[in-house]
Protein backbone atom coordinates (compact mmCIF):
# COMPACT_ATOMS: atom_id res chain seq x y z
CA UNK A 1 0.00 0.00 0.00
CA UNK A 2 1.60 2.91 -1.42
CA UNK A 3 1.13 5.77 1.49
CA UNK A 4 -0.33 9.23 0.75
CA UNK A 5 0.15 12.17 2.07
CA UNK A 6 -0.85 15.97 1.86
CA UNK A 7 0.49 19.07 0.78
CA UNK A 8 -0.74 22.80 -0.53
CA UNK A 9 -2.18 22.89 -3.47
CA UNK A 10 -0.63 26.89 -3.76
CA UNK A 11 2.14 26.81 -1.37
CA UNK A 12 2.23 30.32 0.09
CA UNK A 13 6.25 29.76 -0.01
CA UNK A 14 6.27 29.58 -3.80
CA UNK A 15 7.81 26.29 -3.38
CA UNK A 16 10.93 26.90 -1.10
CA UNK A 17 10.63 24.20 1.17
CA UNK A 18 8.96 25.75 3.88
CA UNK A 19 5.91 23.73 3.95
CA UNK A 20 5.97 21.14 6.62
CA UNK A 21 5.08 18.67 3.88
CA UNK A 22 8.76 18.83 3.44
CA UNK A 23 10.13 17.22 6.46
CA UNK A 24 7.50 14.42 5.26
CA UNK A 25 8.84 13.71 2.11
CA UNK A 26 12.72 14.08 3.03
CA UNK A 27 11.84 11.23 5.48
CA UNK A 28 10.12 8.86 2.89
CA UNK A 29 12.80 9.78 0.56
CA UNK A 30 15.42 9.05 3.80
CA UNK A 31 13.70 5.44 3.78
CA UNK A 32 13.26 4.69 0.62
CA UNK A 33 9.53 4.85 0.98
CA UNK A 34 7.85 5.65 -2.22
CA UNK A 35 4.23 7.92 -1.68
CA UNK A 36 1.76 9.93 -3.87
CA UNK A 37 0.55 13.03 -2.73
CA UNK A 38 -2.98 14.63 -3.03
CA UNK A 39 -2.40 18.88 -3.11
CA UNK A 40 -5.53 20.85 -1.65
CA UNK A 41 -6.37 24.73 -1.85
CA UNK A 42 -6.52 26.60 1.17
CA UNK A 43 -10.65 25.94 1.05
CA UNK A 44 -10.65 22.61 1.32
CA UNK A 45 -8.24 22.22 3.83
CA UNK A 46 -11.44 23.67 6.30
CA UNK A 47 -13.98 21.17 4.51
CA UNK A 48 -15.27 18.17 6.59
CA UNK A 49 -13.57 15.59 4.51
CA UNK A 50 -9.64 17.12 5.37
CA UNK A 51 -10.91 18.29 8.53
CA UNK A 52 -11.90 14.53 9.31
CA UNK A 53 -8.21 13.59 8.51
CA UNK A 54 -6.92 16.59 10.08
CA UNK A 55 -8.75 18.11 12.78
CA UNK A 56 -6.88 21.24 12.87
CA UNK A 57 -7.14 21.85 9.57
CA UNK A 58 -3.41 21.71 8.05
CA UNK A 59 -1.40 19.64 6.37
CA UNK A 60 0.78 16.93 6.15
CA UNK A 61 -1.34 14.41 6.76
CA UNK A 62 -0.25 10.54 6.22
CA UNK A 63 -2.60 8.01 4.78
CA UNK A 64 -1.53 3.94 4.62
CA UNK A 65 -4.41 1.39 4.34
CA UNK A 66 -6.53 1.97 7.23
CA UNK A 67 -3.89 4.16 9.06
CA UNK A 68 -4.24 8.14 9.12
CA UNK A 69 -2.46 10.67 11.05
CA UNK A 70 -1.55 14.24 11.12
CA UNK A 71 1.32 16.46 12.56
CA UNK A 72 4.81 16.35 10.93
CA UNK A 73 6.28 14.52 13.88
CA UNK A 74 4.45 12.02 14.54
CA UNK A 75 4.42 11.34 10.74
CA UNK A 76 8.10 11.14 10.48
CA UNK A 77 8.91 9.50 13.47
CA UNK A 78 5.99 6.29 11.99
CA UNK A 79 8.07 6.70 9.63
CA UNK A 80 11.46 6.40 11.03
CA UNK A 81 10.13 3.36 13.61
CA UNK A 82 8.71 1.37 10.40
CA UNK A 83 11.20 1.83 7.95
CA UNK A 84 14.84 1.54 8.29
CA UNK A 85 17.80 4.06 8.16
CA UNK A 86 16.37 6.90 10.21
CA UNK A 87 17.09 5.17 13.38
CA UNK A 88 20.35 3.73 15.13
CA UNK A 89 19.68 -0.11 16.63
CA UNK A 90 20.56 0.73 20.02
CA UNK A 91 17.70 1.01 22.11
CA UNK A 92 18.96 3.59 23.77
CA UNK A 93 20.58 5.78 20.70
CA UNK A 94 16.92 5.64 19.29
CA UNK A 95 15.52 7.14 22.62
CA UNK A 96 17.81 9.73 22.27
CA UNK A 97 17.58 10.68 18.62
CA UNK A 98 13.79 10.84 19.14
CA UNK A 99 14.58 13.22 22.12
CA UNK A 100 16.48 15.49 19.55
CA UNK A 101 13.50 14.87 17.31
CA UNK A 102 11.16 17.06 20.11
CA UNK A 103 13.92 19.33 21.11
CA UNK A 104 13.56 20.51 17.35
CA UNK A 105 9.48 20.85 17.55
CA UNK A 106 9.01 21.94 21.40
CA UNK A 107 12.37 23.92 21.96
CA UNK A 108 14.04 25.27 18.77
CA UNK A 109 11.03 25.71 16.36
CA UNK A 110 8.72 27.81 18.60
CA UNK A 111 11.14 30.73 19.28
CA UNK A 112 11.88 30.64 15.02
CA UNK A 113 7.65 30.50 14.63
CA UNK A 114 7.16 33.13 17.08
CA UNK A 115 9.76 35.57 15.46
CA UNK A 116 8.90 34.34 11.90
CA UNK A 117 5.23 35.60 12.72
CA UNK A 118 5.79 38.59 14.05
CA UNK A 119 7.52 39.89 10.86
CA UNK A 120 4.45 38.55 8.66
CA UNK A 121 1.09 39.36 11.06
CA UNK A 122 2.47 42.52 13.25
CA UNK A 123 5.02 44.32 10.71
CA UNK A 124 3.22 47.45 10.01
CA UNK A 125 2.20 47.43 13.69
CA UNK A 126 3.45 50.55 16.19
CA UNK A 127 5.16 47.92 18.51
CA UNK A 128 6.80 45.58 15.70
CA UNK A 129 10.18 47.48 16.12
CA UNK A 130 10.17 47.99 20.34
CA UNK A 131 9.29 43.49 20.22
CA UNK A 132 12.34 42.47 18.26
CA UNK A 133 15.05 42.53 20.45
CA UNK A 134 13.02 40.38 22.85
CA UNK A 135 11.92 38.09 20.12
CA UNK A 136 15.60 38.11 18.52
CA UNK A 137 17.08 37.58 22.03
CA UNK A 138 14.63 34.11 22.47
CA UNK A 139 15.73 32.73 19.04
CA UNK A 140 19.78 33.70 20.01
CA UNK A 141 19.45 32.21 23.56
CA UNK A 142 17.94 28.81 21.94
CA UNK A 143 20.40 28.65 18.91
CA UNK A 144 23.18 29.49 21.03
CA UNK A 145 22.74 26.45 22.86
CA UNK A 146 22.03 24.22 20.12
CA UNK A 147 25.45 25.47 18.54
CA UNK A 148 27.37 24.66 22.36
CA UNK A 149 25.79 21.43 22.31
CA UNK A 150 26.48 20.56 18.51
CA UNK A 151 30.16 21.84 18.58
CA UNK A 152 31.70 20.42 15.23
CA UNK A 153 30.07 16.79 15.44
CA UNK A 154 28.76 16.58 11.88
CA UNK A 155 25.50 15.13 13.22
CA UNK A 156 23.53 16.03 17.04
CA UNK A 157 24.55 12.02 18.34
CA UNK A 158 26.13 9.94 16.29
CA UNK A 159 25.04 8.93 12.87
CA UNK A 160 22.37 10.84 11.03
CA UNK A 161 19.17 10.30 12.56
CA UNK A 162 15.30 11.46 12.54
CA UNK A 163 16.54 14.04 14.96
CA UNK A 164 18.87 15.58 12.57
CA UNK A 165 16.36 15.31 10.04
CA UNK A 166 13.52 17.03 12.18
CA UNK A 167 16.19 20.09 13.52
CA UNK A 168 17.29 20.52 9.80
CA UNK A 169 14.08 20.62 8.67
CA UNK A 170 13.09 23.10 11.61
CA UNK A 171 16.38 25.53 11.02
CA UNK A 172 16.21 25.07 7.13
CA UNK A 173 12.92 26.71 7.29
CA UNK A 174 13.58 29.33 9.56
CA UNK A 175 16.38 30.73 6.88
CA UNK A 176 14.67 33.56 5.56
CA UNK A 177 15.19 35.36 8.95
CA UNK A 178 18.65 35.33 8.67
CA UNK A 179 19.52 34.61 11.98
CA UNK A 180 21.59 31.19 11.61
CA UNK A 181 24.79 33.24 10.21
CA UNK A 182 25.78 33.93 13.75
CA UNK A 183 26.23 30.52 14.14
CA UNK A 184 28.97 28.86 11.46
CA UNK A 185 28.45 25.30 12.92
CA UNK A 186 24.80 25.31 12.29
CA UNK A 187 24.85 26.74 9.28
CA UNK A 188 26.86 23.91 8.55
CA UNK A 189 25.15 21.63 9.82
CA UNK A 190 22.09 22.33 8.05
CA UNK A 191 24.08 22.51 4.61
CA UNK A 192 25.14 18.79 5.43
CA UNK A 193 21.51 17.82 5.33
CA UNK A 194 20.40 20.21 2.43
CA UNK A 195 23.16 17.88 0.73
CA UNK A 196 21.55 14.74 1.35
CA UNK A 197 20.49 12.84 -1.67
CA UNK A 198 16.72 12.61 0.01
CA UNK A 199 16.71 16.13 0.98
CA UNK A 200 17.69 16.90 -2.42
CA UNK A 201 14.75 14.91 -4.47
CA UNK A 202 12.18 16.04 -1.46
CA UNK A 203 12.76 19.19 -2.47
CA UNK A 204 12.21 19.05 -6.00
CA UNK A 205 9.15 17.28 -5.98
CA UNK A 206 7.50 19.96 -3.64
CA UNK A 207 9.13 22.50 -6.17
CA UNK A 208 7.49 21.07 -9.03
CA UNK A 209 4.08 21.25 -7.64
CA UNK A 210 4.59 24.91 -7.15
CA UNK A 211 6.20 25.25 -10.74
CA UNK A 212 3.25 23.14 -12.26
CA UNK A 213 0.78 25.51 -11.10
CA UNK A 214 2.15 28.62 -13.15
CA UNK A 215 0.57 29.69 -15.77
CA UNK A 216 2.88 28.67 -19.43
CA UNK A 217 5.40 31.52 -19.94
CA UNK B 1 17.35 0.41 38.41
CA UNK B 2 15.37 3.39 39.65
CA UNK B 3 15.01 6.23 37.01
CA UNK B 4 15.62 9.79 38.26
CA UNK B 5 14.10 12.98 36.84
CA UNK B 6 14.95 16.43 37.61
CA UNK B 7 12.67 19.07 39.00
CA UNK B 8 12.63 22.58 40.16
CA UNK B 9 13.77 22.91 43.47
CA UNK B 10 12.16 26.19 44.01
CA UNK B 11 9.37 25.79 41.36
CA UNK B 12 7.39 29.06 39.88
CA UNK B 13 4.29 28.03 40.15
CA UNK B 14 4.32 27.13 43.82
CA UNK B 15 3.60 23.66 43.68
CA UNK B 16 0.21 24.14 41.48
CA UNK B 17 1.04 21.00 38.61
CA UNK B 18 2.16 23.64 36.02
CA UNK B 19 6.23 22.82 35.88
CA UNK B 20 6.59 20.51 33.00
CA UNK B 21 8.08 17.87 35.22
CA UNK B 22 4.41 16.96 36.16
CA UNK B 23 3.57 15.12 32.62
CA UNK B 24 6.36 13.35 33.22
CA UNK B 25 5.69 12.33 37.35
CA UNK B 26 1.96 11.57 36.07
CA UNK B 27 2.92 9.46 33.31
CA UNK B 28 5.53 7.33 35.33
CA UNK B 29 2.72 7.04 37.68
CA UNK B 30 0.44 5.64 35.34
CA UNK B 31 3.10 2.97 34.44
CA UNK B 32 3.72 1.86 38.08
CA UNK B 33 7.59 2.79 37.46
CA UNK B 34 9.13 3.89 40.72
CA UNK B 35 11.04 6.99 40.55
CA UNK B 36 13.91 9.58 42.57
CA UNK B 37 13.52 13.45 41.89
CA UNK B 38 16.02 15.58 42.02
CA UNK B 39 15.83 19.27 42.71
CA UNK B 40 17.64 21.74 40.80
CA UNK B 41 17.70 25.53 41.69
CA UNK B 42 17.87 27.95 38.72
CA UNK B 43 21.73 28.64 38.95
CA UNK B 44 22.85 24.91 38.70
CA UNK B 45 20.23 24.23 35.56
CA UNK B 46 22.85 26.21 34.06
CA UNK B 47 25.87 24.76 34.87
CA UNK B 48 27.90 22.23 33.37
CA UNK B 49 26.63 19.18 35.30
CA UNK B 50 23.43 20.28 34.06
CA UNK B 51 23.62 21.51 30.71
CA UNK B 52 25.31 17.66 30.07
CA UNK B 53 22.13 16.18 30.41
CA UNK B 54 19.67 19.23 29.06
CA UNK B 55 21.57 20.72 26.68
CA UNK B 56 19.24 23.91 26.82
CA UNK B 57 19.40 24.22 31.03
CA UNK B 58 15.69 23.35 31.58
CA UNK B 59 13.45 20.37 33.65
CA UNK B 60 12.52 18.15 33.36
CA UNK B 61 15.32 15.27 32.30
CA UNK B 62 15.51 11.38 32.63
CA UNK B 63 18.07 9.24 33.80
CA UNK B 64 17.91 5.32 33.59
CA UNK B 65 20.98 3.50 33.50
CA UNK B 66 23.04 4.33 30.58
CA UNK B 67 20.20 6.59 28.99
CA UNK B 68 19.58 10.46 29.61
CA UNK B 69 16.86 11.77 27.96
CA UNK B 70 15.39 15.20 27.79
CA UNK B 71 12.03 17.28 26.66
CA UNK B 72 9.26 15.91 28.43
CA UNK B 73 7.33 14.72 25.25
CA UNK B 74 10.05 12.51 24.34
CA UNK B 75 10.23 11.16 28.14
CA UNK B 76 6.48 10.25 28.80
CA UNK B 77 7.00 8.80 24.71
CA UNK B 78 9.62 6.44 25.84
CA UNK B 79 8.04 5.46 29.45
CA UNK B 80 4.59 4.81 27.05
CA UNK B 81 6.80 2.55 24.49
CA UNK B 82 8.81 0.88 27.50
CA UNK B 83 6.24 0.15 29.58
CA UNK B 84 2.57 -0.91 29.37
CA UNK B 85 -0.71 1.21 30.31
CA UNK B 86 -0.14 4.75 28.18
CA UNK B 87 -0.63 3.02 24.60
CA UNK B 88 -3.25 0.50 23.04
CA UNK B 89 -1.65 -3.06 21.66
CA UNK B 90 -2.92 -2.30 17.51
CA UNK B 91 -0.20 -1.21 16.10
CA UNK B 92 -2.74 1.83 13.54
CA UNK B 93 -3.54 3.05 17.23
CA UNK B 94 -0.79 3.54 18.46
CA UNK B 95 0.23 5.77 16.06
CA UNK B 96 -2.96 7.58 16.68
CA UNK B 97 -2.42 7.77 20.21
CA UNK B 98 1.31 9.32 19.67
CA UNK B 99 -0.47 12.03 16.97
CA UNK B 100 -2.15 13.33 19.72
CA UNK B 101 0.63 13.07 21.94
CA UNK B 102 2.36 15.74 19.10
CA UNK B 103 -0.86 17.63 18.52
CA UNK B 104 -0.75 18.75 22.13
CA UNK B 105 2.89 19.48 22.28
CA UNK B 106 3.05 21.18 18.66
CA UNK B 107 -0.63 23.16 17.80
CA UNK B 108 -2.14 23.25 21.10
CA UNK B 109 0.65 24.16 23.57
CA UNK B 110 2.06 26.79 21.55
CA UNK B 111 -0.58 29.66 21.09
CA UNK B 112 -0.97 28.92 25.43
CA UNK B 113 2.15 29.34 25.86
CA UNK B 114 2.38 32.28 23.56
CA UNK B 115 -0.69 33.98 25.64
CA UNK B 116 0.70 33.08 28.69
CA UNK B 117 4.31 34.51 28.53
CA UNK B 118 2.85 37.56 26.92
CA UNK B 119 0.68 38.29 29.96
CA UNK B 120 4.19 37.60 32.33
CA UNK B 121 6.45 39.50 30.25
CA UNK B 122 4.73 42.29 28.88
CA UNK B 123 2.04 43.39 30.87
CA UNK B 124 3.32 46.24 31.49
CA UNK B 125 3.77 47.52 27.93
CA UNK B 126 1.94 49.89 26.04
CA UNK B 127 0.93 47.50 23.35
CA UNK B 128 -0.50 44.61 25.55
CA UNK B 129 -4.05 45.25 25.81
CA UNK B 130 -3.57 46.08 21.83
CA UNK B 131 -1.71 42.06 21.41
CA UNK B 132 -4.15 40.38 23.62
CA UNK B 133 -7.34 39.88 20.80
CA UNK B 134 -5.28 38.39 18.27
CA UNK B 135 -3.22 36.32 21.05
CA UNK B 136 -6.60 35.03 22.25
CA UNK B 137 -8.33 34.39 18.73
CA UNK B 138 -4.93 31.95 17.77
CA UNK B 139 -6.16 29.86 21.24
CA UNK B 140 -9.62 30.28 20.77
CA UNK B 141 -8.96 28.70 16.96
CA UNK B 142 -7.22 25.72 18.51
CA UNK B 143 -8.93 24.98 21.21
CA UNK B 144 -12.49 25.29 19.10
CA UNK B 145 -10.72 22.88 17.00
CA UNK B 146 -10.00 20.08 19.72
CA UNK B 147 -13.50 20.69 21.24
CA UNK B 148 -15.18 19.90 17.97
CA UNK B 149 -13.71 17.00 17.38
CA UNK B 150 -13.26 15.81 21.07
CA UNK B 151 -17.32 15.87 20.95
CA UNK B 152 -18.79 14.26 23.69
CA UNK B 153 -15.96 11.48 23.98
CA UNK B 154 -14.30 10.44 27.10
CA UNK B 155 -10.69 10.78 25.58
CA UNK B 156 -9.90 11.76 22.01
CA UNK B 157 -9.33 8.22 20.34
CA UNK B 158 -10.56 5.54 22.28
CA UNK B 159 -8.77 3.83 26.17
CA UNK B 160 -6.79 7.16 27.78
CA UNK B 161 -3.47 6.98 26.32
CA UNK B 162 -0.26 8.79 26.23
CA UNK B 163 -1.77 11.33 24.05
CA UNK B 164 -4.48 12.25 26.32
CA UNK B 165 -2.35 12.57 29.17
CA UNK B 166 -0.28 15.44 27.47
CA UNK B 167 -3.19 16.64 25.97
CA UNK B 168 -4.42 16.92 29.53
CA UNK B 169 -0.94 17.86 30.75
CA UNK B 170 -1.52 21.12 28.53
CA UNK B 171 -4.52 22.20 28.76
CA UNK B 172 -3.92 21.53 33.26
CA UNK B 173 -0.99 23.93 32.55
CA UNK B 174 -3.26 26.91 31.21
CA UNK B 175 -6.09 26.41 33.15
CA UNK B 176 -4.68 30.06 34.95
CA UNK B 177 -5.47 32.06 31.57
CA UNK B 178 -9.04 31.00 32.38
CA UNK B 179 -10.03 30.37 28.66
CA UNK B 180 -11.23 26.95 29.24
CA UNK B 181 -14.44 28.19 30.42
CA UNK B 182 -15.67 28.16 26.35
CA UNK B 183 -15.28 24.91 25.71
CA UNK B 184 -17.48 22.95 28.52
CA UNK B 185 -16.09 19.41 26.80
CA UNK B 186 -12.54 20.32 27.17
CA UNK B 187 -13.13 21.58 30.87
CA UNK B 188 -14.41 17.98 31.54
CA UNK B 189 -12.00 16.02 29.58
CA UNK B 190 -9.60 17.78 31.69
CA UNK B 191 -11.45 17.05 34.91
CA UNK B 192 -11.75 13.75 34.16
CA UNK B 193 -7.41 13.35 33.66
CA UNK B 194 -7.09 15.32 36.57
CA UNK B 195 -9.49 12.49 38.37
CA UNK B 196 -7.29 9.98 37.74
CA UNK B 197 -5.02 8.01 40.65
CA UNK B 198 -1.94 8.80 39.19
CA UNK B 199 -2.66 12.13 38.44
CA UNK B 200 -3.41 12.46 41.82
CA UNK B 201 -0.09 11.21 42.90
CA UNK B 202 1.82 13.16 40.56
CA UNK B 203 0.45 16.44 41.66
CA UNK B 204 0.60 15.74 45.52
CA UNK B 205 4.68 15.11 45.20
CA UNK B 206 5.43 17.88 42.95
CA UNK B 207 2.92 19.72 46.12
CA UNK B 208 5.24 17.97 48.48
CA UNK B 209 8.55 19.49 46.84
CA UNK B 210 7.21 23.29 47.38
CA UNK B 211 5.79 22.80 50.56
CA UNK B 212 8.82 20.80 52.11
CA UNK B 213 10.73 24.29 51.13
CA UNK B 214 8.70 26.57 52.82
CA UNK B 215 9.52 27.76 56.52
CA UNK B 216 7.77 26.23 58.67
CA UNK B 217 4.81 28.22 59.79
Amino acid sequence: MTPTITAFKNSPDRGRGLARDMRVRWALEEVGQPYEVRLVSFAAMKEPAHLALHPFGQIPTYEEGGLALFESGSIVLHLAQTRAGLLPDDANARARAITWLFAALNTVEPPLVERGMAAIMERDKPWFEQRLPMLDARVHKTLGELSRRLGDAEWLDGAFSAGDLMMIGVLFRSKPLGMLGDYPNIAAYVARGEARPAFQRAFDAQLAVFNSHQPAG
